[in-house]
């Protein structure tokens, strides 16, 4: 099979929501792609939203100057930019393609913030319902408590203030996190993600181009995902995600790499006890440990470096491109402040809502 | 590269506009391909479709009882199901997968019939309008007659009415096409398709799990695909559509095929002129002689015998995968009462507005 790779990678900045359309957002980090790569020969434009605005990958293209052979949008929800990625991956991988842009944007106002397709929910139809029966869940079996979940806060908000392009700008502390408004028991105001509008995009080259590139790729070695079901009642274990465990076996399986050697990752925090249940579904804690780990001041994984959902916002048809997007800075050595030393294999942990899909890739140089 | 296969293919009745919601209308082919298949192991669906609503890969995936390693929605227009199909090609020729189910539905009320993207067609932003546009400029300059035009809408309706699945049953003469109603000089109503309600799916599975199969199954050869831009103001001649050429000639190559060696082919006859353009994008008659090609009683490719566009109905998201599954059908010798004797070496061309966009597939057995 043909290696595929990530030649360049670039996001903007997140913001609360603007007068600005889907397209104006989403041109944004492709310009800048577009710029570092020095060509306008794409084979393929991918388009990662939420938005019900039709026919977006041909009008994006159009605005770029681009004529990809193929072109389109892709929507899976909070898992739609990953996707996006996979199917650009594919596409190369199979020799369809030689190059492919994925661009990931979201309005802070789009479609797909309420659950509405799932009656088992009754009107607990938010996202927050189900963080809440998460959280409630890991804490009365495995003791987890609310200020480790706020930790998970804390260190994100501190990672989000190193990025120039996050939503909050701000290092929070424990006790302002504990103190913030209870949402839905025992998840607080500073627990939660928030929408917000932004754009991110990707290049993905076959190793043949990427070779031509200067920059030294970063390289897609192993993709897992797996889908449970559209409604919260198909989950049989509220402590964890079966889809992100199994997504994660098939990642590193197809990496060929151990959680052990995992020294950078963008996980799925859109909730801080998603970031928990993430370690523990990753193997990077036991299970029922992972309260622990986020007690622990010096991980030897850096884990959301560039501030995670719960720092940089949760623009969502971005967010999966979002974070594709920072573990290639940090495995090429191009993030800045918030650079990671020495990391060689980077992961990303991605969901749809309520965990009902996941998809976890490794990333190496 | 993995061999790729389509193992199954069904299509639901075409009907005027019901109040059954966009996942009732999807399931209805998928669960004809599921019993026929005799297993829920599906690594993928992919749902295309122009419906607003989200997340719909999933919600069709738990109507289903299937947990597919991928779920996503494919949004390009009338050009959306080829691009699934096309996904789902690269997903099992990669490896990423081995099977995948790739569902089309579409309400007949759906977004995406009006073109309110391009401000360069002013007020003329109905595809009606550019069908015109193409007429006139292939009346133009190659003596096209308005007459040919018709006869095409009398090929596809006669063999509409052999299709239970087709909206209109009736055959209609070659006067009653001329007389009816005019809509956009020379655009006739019988010119032009019309939107319904309907669905289509074809199970793609990697060569393997194919010959496991007790099915023989079709084989998709070659893929050809082209974007020109998401604006009319792009195109430098109205008498081809370029991205059509492209994508044919790719498709040709890929699959070492050539255009005399196809047998039967579904063409993307949204407006009687379209066809007549295809004839000569895809090489089956002379740049100018489409209008000719169209009068001849017994051609040597057996062009539309599901009815194409125009006899059947045009569910956007569907149209594509409904045309695939008709190749897959033909070549597999299971096309009942409308089955083209002796076919090897089939054909699907598909296009989204005014060819903004076209996809070529050679498929064979």
């Amino acid at each position: 099979m043909r290696k595929v790779a990530i030649s360049a990678a670039a996001t903007s900045k997140f913001t609360k929501a603007t007068e600005r359309s889907i397209f104006d957002i989403a041109r944004e980090p492709c310009i800048e792609i577009l710029k570092s790569h020095g060509s306008k020969d794409v084979d393929a434009v991918l388009f990662s939203t939420c938005a019900t605005e039709q026919y977006g990958s041909t009008i994006i293209s159009e605005m770029l100057g681009i004529k990809p052979k193929m072109s389109q949008r892709v929507d899976n929800l909070c898992n739609s930019g990953t996707n996006a990625i996979a199917t650009a991956y594919s596409l190369i991988a199979s020799g369809l393609c030689d190059s492919a842009l994925v661009v990931g944007a979201e309005k802070t106002h789009s479609e797909g913030n309420r659950l509405v397709w799932d009656v088992t929910r009754g009107s607990f139809n938010f996202p927050v319902h189900w963080a809440s029966m998460f959280a409630r869940s890991h804490m009365r079996r495995f003791g987890t408590t609310e200020e480790q979940m706020a930790q998970v806060s804390v260190k994100n908000h501190k990672n989000a203030a190193k990025n120039k392009n996050a939503l909050f700008q701000k290092p929070v502390t424990l006790k302002e996190v504990m103190e913030s408004k209870m949402i839905a028991e025992p998840v607080k105001l500073l627990d939660c993600s928030a929408p917000c509008d932004g754009a991110s995009a990707v290049l993905l080259l076959s190793e043949q181009r990427a070779k031509k590139n200067e920059n030294s790729p970063v390289w897609i070695k192993g993709i897992g995902q797996q889908t449970n079901g559209a409604s919260f009642a198909s989950m049989d274990d509220l402590t964890a995600l079966q889809t992100a465990r199994r997504a994660a076996h098939d990642a590193y399986e197809m990496a060929n790499v151990k959680p052990s050697q995992v020294d950078v990752a963008e996980l799925h925090d859109a909730f801080t006890i998603l970031e928990i249940m993430a370690y523990e579904d990753l193997c990077f804690a036991q299970k029922g440990k992972g309260g622990k780990f986020a007690e622990q001041q010096q991980q030897e994984i850096a884990i959301n470096p560039r501030g995670g959902i719960l720092g940089c916002g949760h623009p969502v048809g971005a967010t999966g491109v979002a974070q594709v997007a920072e573990i290639t800075l940090q495995l090429s050595g191009k993030a800045g402040k918030r650079q990671v030393k020495d990391c060689k294999t980077g992961l990303v942990h991605n969901l749809a809502a309520a965990g009902s899909s996941a998809t976890v890739m490794v990333l190496g140089t």
